[in-house]
């Protein structure tokens, strides 16, 4: 993935390349007022964590951490043990794209399966889950989905039904990278926790960088007993906040008044018009179902560095010339349409 | 350290239990504007860094981290490979306030110094430093002080270039934890240059959150060599922000216009208030200097409890009944003297 | 790998199933003289390392280890930092059969290649040499082949040189897991220093182990300011031996009078015997090409089970129903006959 | 500690700078017939352990290491998640001699408690058993005790149950070095059981090596659930040999017929026997109770110096003047006296 400049003042390079949302910053703004205890012993944090309850149930736990990495290794280290194996697509953000902090911090091995349109399936679970019992082999013990899916696609309910089934019939948990949960969860017409929480996952990344927070990501254990060591680990591992209450305010706007669903609905459907828009150029070939907010496009090489010209995105595959587009929540049908004009003529140059 | 509720709206508990300073808060809106790129590549973060090297001079390298652990970890990282060891004083915050972070991420050995005042002398340093070049022995490689001390004591410059020498003549490094680095250089009429680089040191964690920020610190290494892997152990470290530009936008606000001084400075002169308010009241006795913006007070263990129903702060010493108090940017005079009438009442009680 | 318990006094299971040579034998007990220092500061230590460096040429680093796996995860530490990557066969030792040892105590993450007949070829390592700088990506460091490989393959000479070739010109090391590197040599027709050193490699686990010693690694740098930490990291990984002098007394036997080479040529002479023998069979069919010491045939799934009444061996890979066979420096014509029989019997059953 | 080559034939240097006893060297002879299957699935290790269980009563579990370091860090690891903590000594073999390897493999932090004549006390425990529940701190979950002690003391029964009485009821473990429990058992008057399992010790670092076997330490739990772990993180931590059997027959050698009784016995005697020589000195001073088989005398600074150019020895504490001299199973009564006469010569020189 290469990197320019770009002179657009919105790009659709990635969902974390827009801003705060309004409604966030006043949010934050609202929760500077006095003093508060640090590190998570205040009032806006205990609300910000009923927020969650009242979207994924009681008997939950939850914790606040600074980024998706954070949230996704601290979710993983609950789960394992250094001799243990975590299953995902080779295209997982926990597998190529977090600089090896999953095998750094958790030890453990993570088996990278082929995908299909960026899914892993029940097949290719299996086929990884061998060696049991054997010493010289890591032990299976997460399989870890990222939903929406890093090609832009969402799991369906029976798929992940189907692995969280296969997980605990085999001592195992089903971990979700949440990065774009609510993206998933408003292109499957179901609410947070029927998206997740009754399809069978254990643990969480609740994403809100990329749903327009400004930064912080939430790790949610639908099994509290899983959660006993999580504060000791989350401060071992550098993600505990002292003004955690700036964290728990951005989520508590985020999961009220349906901000989380608008936004996030916002982003698919610019998505869509975006896919609408480009798939009337020749020579522009949509590669995978545009699902949730990203647009997966093949398109000639030399367009690519023209467009590049005037904005800035990623080559997701370099040699098959697949590029992503991604829409945020203040993506606008404008931003989409000038975008489409700059590639119509870049490809057909 | 228990902690209590507090009815106060303004506390001495710790200066991270303030907010954010209102030019802070300003700055962070500003840089709310449009999409910009993820991860440290954008005009913010650009000019964010060349605001320190203003301060630092040029040839230093600069990166943020979320928080002081993150700053601490990675800055020793940078300096060690798992068989060193890091000699600091046995109160030092990487020693007992981390949860073992810095031992787990570096892999290294941290000995604990006796301090005295908060401060390790050369003498405790030259004596832990043997068993050089024995397999069986964890290899010194960095002295690492915070400053100002967690006693609330400023090191002074010549006990900084004495430390520095030391570990310079015998292949070591220089590491100063600067959660307080603000508050010690004003209090030693110095800028944050000559309170720094100019002593010897080799690589700082910059504190912002205690001095006004929202949250986030930046590691300044004064020997750009150091720095070479930094951005690979930052990412795998899981301390790097996508929306950098709001963690910059703070350190630009904080290194501008003398805000970092004025903010410490007002902090130091509450502190200095404090002691002598509290130095009034008999059975209060300020334990260590006032440097910085802390005052530690031995009193009266009944005393502690009856203040506790009214302000949340933390017993520093639980036997030797010492008390932590410390002020912030946004501390009060008017704040000082009812909190100075509340210790006195509870004591007189 | 399933396993059974054999009646047979020796099988075909692995080199490892073998015990000591008797004249390995013999060398430890010569070497149980009165007291000498200890972890390697010692005579027969010192005599050992010179028996490298008469096979390898001088400027080298010797040090021994307990095991391959200590040899090869502290080979790999020596050339890493926890963001690098090493770059291996899927079906490499280091990356299936370890446990995670390499990713636990390197923090690295390794990349699985493609194997043509256990071989990773210069284009997999071409196609896996990406992201490079890219913060988020684990970068490429080392390149690391077995030698012979986990197939019963063997690297030829220009095979190697290309590997080193490309990894020099990149900034990487090449490692060779030479569990069954005399194996391998003696295939080639080349002596230690001619396969090793003289094709590029940087770095070697020098197996001793599975070509007739009781136990006892050597990694072996061929440049020696790579080496500069290995004490300080075989001491930390728990790869220090106290009474060193045994360890080394194996390796002064086995490199003395060629025994390593006499030991390494009878097995893979009985390996060709056993090829030569079960090739006859029908259904049994040779998979990969017999070089060093291994056998892999494919065969009826029944005939496995039924030969493994008598025997205890591996299968290698349980859907295609290959199984492998290994020939030891005691193996003798008359074990290859009679195991042979024992094969078609159950084939032709 | 510094260390010279020696002239002499048996120093006093270390028990681990003796060889091998006869007795165990036959044994592995013995174990050199055929094959056998690998990584302890053989009828020596089964066996061996059989003879565990005769000494220290069934419903255990036993696992061979290489070596101490390896039995301590692997029972530690066991014990524990990366955020808890070790109490030991300051003097403890796990926190001065092993390089660092219990932090870096297990993660925790070892805090040290200072020790008296060599032992730790409940008092010092219980002063470093705080901060529990906080998340800023490791929390304490091990308590580490050596057996006998790096100063050549023994444990009484009672101490070592207030201990593990202590750490029970704090949900903590109480975990032996015994790298020389044989010494201290024999020193007691108990036998292997009576001194661990009996008073609380919930899992020993059985020490092989000190007592005449070439290599070779056990982890013995006696609470078989808190080894369930153990293959795999023994395997991840490169602490499983492949040739298990040779290991075995060395451990079934001495746990057979009393050999570790008499040969600690021995060493014992020749310890005190040598204290008596000594002891006669003018200006040789005992400095800790000779219990076991160790020495350690204070002697003027020149002494030591004329001393070590005809015997190799460790000085144990530099400034102090202090140095150890051990005693093996292969001491003999000349040895000792001849040693004291080179001792008076060179202190009344």
């Amino acid at each position: 993935m290469e990197k320019n400049s770009s002179p657009a003042s919105r790009s659709f390079a990635s969902d974390n390349n827009a801003g705060v949302h309004p409604g966030v910053l006043e949010a934050i703004a609202r929760a500077n007022q006095g003093h508060v205890v640090a590190y998570g012993d205040d009032d806006y944090t205990r609300s910000a964590i009923k927020k969650f309850e009242e979207h994924f149930g009681p008997d939950i736990a939850v914790f606040f951490t600074f980024n998706g990495t954070g949230a996704n290794v601290l979710g993983l280290q609950s789960l394992t043990r250094p001799y243990h194996s975590v299953l995902c697509s080779d295209y997982a953000h926990i597998y190529v794209d977090e600089c090896g902090a999953p095998e750094k911090h958790t030890g453990c091995k993570l088996i990278p399966l082929p995908h299909r349109d960026g899914k892993i399936t029940l097949d290719s679970v299996r086929e990884a889950y061998h060696g049991i019992g054997d010493q010289h082999h890591s032990q299976p013990r997460v399989i870890s989905i990222t939903q929406a899916t890093e090609m832009g696609t969402v799991y369906k309910p029976e798929e992940i039904q189907a692995l969280a089934r296969f997980a605990h019939e085999h001592d195992m948990f089903l971990h979700v990278d949440g990065a774009r949960i609510a993206n998933a969860a408003v292109s499957l017409g179901q609410n947070l926790r029927q998206s997740t929480r009754d399809l069978g996952v254990d643990v969480l990344s609740f994403g809100g960088t990329k749903n327009g927070i400004m930064g912080g990501e939430a790790v949610v254990f639908f099994r509290q007993e899983l959660s006993r060591d999580f504060l000791f680990l989350r401060k071992q591992s550098m993600q505990l906040a002292s003004k955690m209450r700036f964290i728990a305010a951005q989520f508590e706007a985020l999961l009220t008044g349906d901000l989380w669903r608008k936004s996030a609905e916002h982003a698919n459907r610019m998505a869509r018009l975006l896919e609408k828009e480009v798939s009337r150029i020749p020579r522009v070939k949509i590669v995978w179902q545009v699902d949730a907010n990203g647009v997966f496009a093949q398109i000639p090489k030399p367009a690519i560095e023209k467009i590049k010209q005037q904005y800035f995105f990623y080559t997701w595959m370099e040699e098959e010339s697949i590029v992503r587009w991604m829409c945020s929540f203040d993506t606008t049908e404008e931003d989409v349409r000038s975008f489409a004009e700059v590639v119509a003529k870049a490809v057909n140059a």
